[in-house]
Parts: C-alpha cells; structure tokens; sequence
C-alpha cells in the first residue's frame, strides 16, 4: 500500500523534532525495506516547500548567512530545515563539523531543525542518506537550507538536489572565480559575494563575478544570474538575497520548470544511487534490463533493482 | 606468461613516441584482455623514474609550470612524459582541453611526451585509463608530470597515483588557504606560491601557507612541507623547486618508504577500479570472498574480480 505524500507530509509536518528527528533515523535502521522506501518515495512527492543549497568554500561565512536565513524565514512565520553536509576527507577528522556548531538556533522552536551529515565516500556524489533526508526536510518544512563546503564537484553535486543553488564567495578570494571562468564549476543560480563590509575589494569581486558569468555561458533557460553583495553579520542583503531566491522558485515555479527539476533530478538520484551501489556493471545492467524505469518513485526502483542484483551477486 | 618489468620498460624506453602512443592505445583498444593487464602489472613493477603531480585551482599556472620543468629536467638529459588530466564537467566542453594546448614542446624531441586524458565521471577517482597511463609512463620514462585541475576530491585522487604532490597557489587566492586550515584538503608534499613576481602578495601568500600548514597538521611521517615563492615565467624558482622535488623523492628512497607507498597506491587503485565497475556492493563481496590479495598485480586482480562478477551478473 503506497503512502499517500499528503499523509507523509502532514504527519511530518504536525509532530515536531523528534517525530522529524526519527524519521531521519529510519533512513539508516530500515536501510533497504520496502516500508521506507515507500515513506520516501511519498515524501518526494510532497511539494510546496523550496529548498535552497548554499555552497562555497570553507571560511566564506555560510554558517553565518545561515544563521541570518533562518532568522528571515522564522520572522515571517515560515518553518526551516537545514542539512549541513560534511565532506569527508580523510584527514579533517571532526574539524568541519565543529564548525557546524556556530549554527545557533533556539532549541526550544520547533519550527527550526538542523542535522549534520557525511557528504559521500572517495567515490563521490551526494550519498543516498542525504538525499532521503533531503526528501524529508522537503516534505516537512517549508523551507529546506542545504549548506555544503566545497567547490568544483561538491557544488555539482548539491545543484543535483536543491532547487536553486547559491554560491558564496567572498572578496580577494581567487579560486571560485578561476573555477567558474574555466567552466569547471556548474553554473550557480544566484552569486552571493559574502563580506560586503570589505567595501571596495567587495565591489570589485561583484563586477569580477559578473564578468565571469558574462564571459562563461549562455545563462540556462532565461534565468540571468544575479551576484549579490551581502554582510551577513550586519544582516544587509539579507532581504535582497531572499528576494532572489523567493523570484527563481517564481521562476521554477512557472510553466512546470520545477516539476520537471525534479523529475530529474529522481532520475538522476535512481542512476547515481545504482551506481555507488552496483558500479558502471550494475548500472548498465539495470539500463540494458529496462530497471530504471521507475524515476517517479526513485527509492522503490532503487530497492527492486538492489535486489535483483544482490541476488544475482549471491549477496541475499 | 607474464611480462618482465625490465622487458616492458626496456621496450618503452627505447622505441620513442609512437611506440608510447601505441601502447597508452593499447589501454582502450584491449581493455580487459588478460595481455593488456600483463603489460600494465608489468609497467608498474619498473622502477627507477618519478612521478610528479601538480595540482591548483585554474589560471595558477600550472602549465607554464609544467613547460619549465619539462625544459629544466630536458635540460639535465632526462626523459619526461606529461599525463594533463581533464575534469568533465557537463558543462565545460572543450574550455580546459584547449587550455592544454598552452604546451609548448618539440615534436621533434623524442625524450618528451604530453598526452591529456578525461579525468573521471561523476562517481569520482582517476579513471582507470589514467592511472594506466601513469604506469606506463612511469615505466618510459625518467620523470612523469601529472597535472590535474582541482582542489580538494582531485588533489585528493591526484595524490593516491603520484609520488610527489605540488600544490600549486597563486598570491590573493584566498579559496586554496581556506581548504586547507579546514582540512578538506590532502597535505600537499611542497607548497609552491606562483606568480612570485607579485611582490609582497607572493610574500604574504607564502606565509599564509606556512601559517595554515603549521596549524593545520603535524608533518606525515617527518618530511616537512616546504613552501616556494617561484615565478615560472621568468624561470625564477624553478631550480628550487627542482632541489624540493629531488629531495623528497630521496626522502622516499630511504627505508622503503617509496615501495611501501606504490604497493598501497596500487592496493588503493584496485579497490577504487573494482569499486568503480562493481560499486560497494561488488566491493564488498571482492573483499568477502578474498579477491583482492593480488594487489602486487593490480590489474590482472581486476579483470579476475571483473571476470567473476561479470559472471555472476550475467554480463558475459
């Protein structure tokens, strides 16, 4: 019996954190049942909600301009989900995520939640518990924040999973725009230059970021990407960044450009989570059978396809 | 019959280019074949040359980097061989491909070779034609520049095929400093401050770097990690540079330490090869089921796991 996405969200969305906070734990206990897989292939479904990735190199001050959204959002009534993802290098250790402790949100909101997760392994991509809690977040909040630290492939991957990506950079600061003048970086919805109390050279790295943006590519689909200038330690551009950001889901949200986002990107999900799972073999194997078929509802493919192949691995 | 290290590096060594191009052809063309996996645990048991990676972020100026050292070790009658590893990004096409053309090398001098290669599909690592190609580069010639686009997962992947990384930075680039106080980054062997004509830029750039590497993490294994100021226009600093890079190839000569840390990269690419072809699911049933012992012949370990998890998928 398949969970309706209005049931699922409404149970998410009446019952608070730790309703919230257990099933984000299920994603890990039931790993692989066909019960979760059906609760979060309707939390796919649920819509209404938006979320935003924030991406960006380490000390360019996502933390703090999360802190600032959440703030925004919860002012104007509106519920927040956040997951920060952690990459996980081999030699950070903790050091990243201590940093996930400068998010400073009132225990006692329940309209307010932040979880901290794993980014991937070596072999890349988001990882299938990210994405599911993504689903949830999405199906429980109105607002769903996705901060990432990194660059390059990270910022790929997270464009994967949210609606509109905003890429943080901060003045003086060379590498992100050698990364998007050379096309190695996916193209961003919205720039955010942070630090715009650094006055000139914040100036400057706006006109650097525009001349990049003109430089690089065609902007995808009539969007012209906006670069803002913002200080979110003083809260100034705050509102302006919101307005962006509330104008491209406008933009996503007319003549079905969402709907076919994200059916898109469950169709992506379905294919990278065969792939970390079952590698290039598995993956064309599921091709070649006509296995993949099932992108609207991406976490029961994923499940028959795993079985079919465990079983064929003689891992059952 | 298997192939004998000197016979296969005998063999490169001495019938110039074309024989080289032939058999980095041989990588795509027998993929598979147990002939192909002979030649390559064959080129990777040569020892004798070194292997260098280069890796920063876009525009540092890595490739007129890579041109002086070419002209230096060609200088001191040595042999180099030039693997530039590509990123693929969707959305970059052609833009770093063109990039490498900025090589400017003698096709008539038979002791250098430059060839360019897709750096890896979405699920990450250095493609296993890569790291082909390095061995039998390796195995040509007396010295081998890697050079890779990235910062973070690709300096990462550049550092598990090379025995010496350099990490690349330019003065006022703020991005590379921040990856690596946040430990997202592996440590680099040397630090080297492009652009050192920038004057005090390059000189703050320099201690900046000591500053993040003294407060980032204890020395692996007591080498410690110089920082160079070079301006690879001017040829100033390469002769440094030089100095660094013999001295930590000498460094890893002692103790075997050199040895050690090829049999763990090659143990490490097998892993990754399987993990790429099978994903964590045909991983961890190579590993159940003792499949990986053959890390000392690292690609002929490959095509036995492959030819038995083909098998059971019902690929053959």
């Amino acid at each position: 019996m398949a969970a309706g996405a209005d049931d699922v969200s409404n149970s998410l969305r009446g019952a608070g954190k730790l309703a919230l906070s257990r099933a984000l734990s299920r994603v890990e206990a039931e790993e692989g049942s066909a019960e979760l897989a059906d609760f979060l292939d309707a939390a796919c479904r649920a819509d209404g909600s938006h979320v935003l990735g924030l991406t960006g190199p380490p000390g360019v001050g996502k933390s703090t301009l999360t802190n600032a959204l959440i703030r925004a959002f919860r002012a104007r009534g509106e519920t927040v989900g956040v997951l920060a993802i952690d990459p996980s290098s081999r030699f950070s250790g903790g050091a990243l995520l201590g940093d996930r402790t400068r998010l400073s949100t009132d225990p006692d909101d329940q309209g307010v939640f932040v979880r901290s997760m794993a980014a991937r392994d070596r072999l890349g991509g988001l990882s299938d518990h990210a994405i599911a809690g993504i689903a949830i977040l999405r199906a429980a909040m109105d607002r769903v924040i996705v901060e990432s630290v990194g660059i390059g492939q990270s910022e790929a991957d997270v464009a994967f999973a949210v609606d509109t990506v905003v890429l943080c950079i901060q003045p003086g600061s060379g590498d992100s725009l050698q990364f998007m003048k050379a096309g190695v970086m996916e193209l961003p919805d919205i720039v955010a230059v942070t630090k715009g109390d650094m006055g000139q050279a914040a100036r400057r790295a706006v006109s650097d970021v525009e001349g990049a943006l003109s430089l690089g590519r065609v902007a995808t689909g009539g969007w012209p990407v906006p670069v803002l200038q913002l200080s979110a330690r003083d809260g100034v551009g705050i509102g302006d960044l919101i307005e962006k950001v509330d104008a491209h889901r406008d933009f996503l949200g007319e003549v079905g450009r969402l709907a076919r986002k994200r059916a898109a990107q469950q169709a992506q999900w379905l294919r990278d989570m065969v792939r970390v799972q079952f590698g290039k073999a598995g993956l064309r194997l599921a091709e070649e059978e006509g296995l993949l078929a099932g992108g609207s509802t991406p976490f029961t493919a994923l499940r028959q396809v795993s079985d079919e192949l465990n079983r064929r691995l003689g891992l059952v």
